[in-house]
């Protein structure tokens, strides 16, 4: 049902043990996921890959990987991107067919799940809401380096997960 | 979360005991479903309908309404229709995300999925691909007898069981 890509873990131990923050860039043919930690290091991430076919299968892969992966490491919270239909229509199918299996799946598990749009996540990481792929790809291996390149899937995932631990401690100053 | 619509019995006894058909008519605010038994009598049927808000605990609880009703009856197979970006393309990532959260539960319930096209769910029923809305609900209501009038969502659901139900048994006629 289609192949999954190793998960990569970065060797570095979560911060003071506390809860993790799991990012998800959704998709049917590709799911990429990233835990950090809230110093916002990366502990573990990977991406979930099915063959083309029924989705229904697809679907459960992608489920049964991110609940393996919630009952493996103490995820706090989850975040991913809005979803917004853009050019590419009939695409946008897939991606929230994916995103609504995830979603349920992460409600089910207990997981809270934050929404970022996606110049959100780009002003965060790079402070240009507009970045390109290329600047997204840069700013990220400098602020979460890890030991090998992450596949793009993976990439985003880590870096809406940044996104989140930084308004998370953002939110914690402003309360203090 | 919202409110749960009273499940309707038919007090139709599953014709032989055998495996029920599932039709789930898949929305975030509201989805249908329609259990028929091999003879299409309507076994029972429901709308799960939950309130504005975010995503998550809304599509769990159409999943968990769906999984009690698996774990109740004897589901034999699932039908939904097929999705398509219409006109409305906003709401279509509200319905895909339903869809694709329930996929994902009754493929880890070990129930099969079947999908088909609107146009071939409206032919089955009332012999003409392009129905009315009117011309499905009086055909529906001469085909499957309820006690009361259903909405909108579980005659969907309903009809897309039906439809199901009569393309197995066709399958089973041309194979023996």
């Amino acid at each position: 049902m289609g192949d999954r890509v190793g998960r990569l873990r970065s060797g570095a131990e979560p911060a003071r043990g506390g809860p993790l923050y799991l990012g998800v860039d959704p998709g049917l043919a590709a799911t990429g996921w990233g835990l950090i930690d809230d110093d916002t290091r990366v502990v573990a991430c990977g991406t979930v890959r099915t063959s083309p076919g029924p989705a229904a299968p697809r679907l459960l892969r992608i489920v049964d990987e991110l609940r393996s992966v919630v009952a493996a490491y103490p995820v706090g919270e989850a975040a991913l991107e809005e979803l917004f239909v853009g050019r590419n229509a009939t695409s946008v199918i897939g991606v929230a067919q994916a995103r609504g299996a995830i979603l349920a799946a992460l409600a089910s598990a207990g997981v809270d799940v934050h929404e970022y749009k996606p110049a959100q996540v780009k002003a965060v990481l790079t402070g240009y809401g507009m970045a390109t792929k290329a600047q997204m790809a840069r700013m990220l291996s400098l602020q979460a380096p890890v030991p090998r390149r992450l596949d793009d899937h993976a990439a985003d995932a880590v870096a809406i997960a940044i996104c989140h631990a930084r308004s998370r401690r953002l939110h914690r100053l402003v309360a203090t």
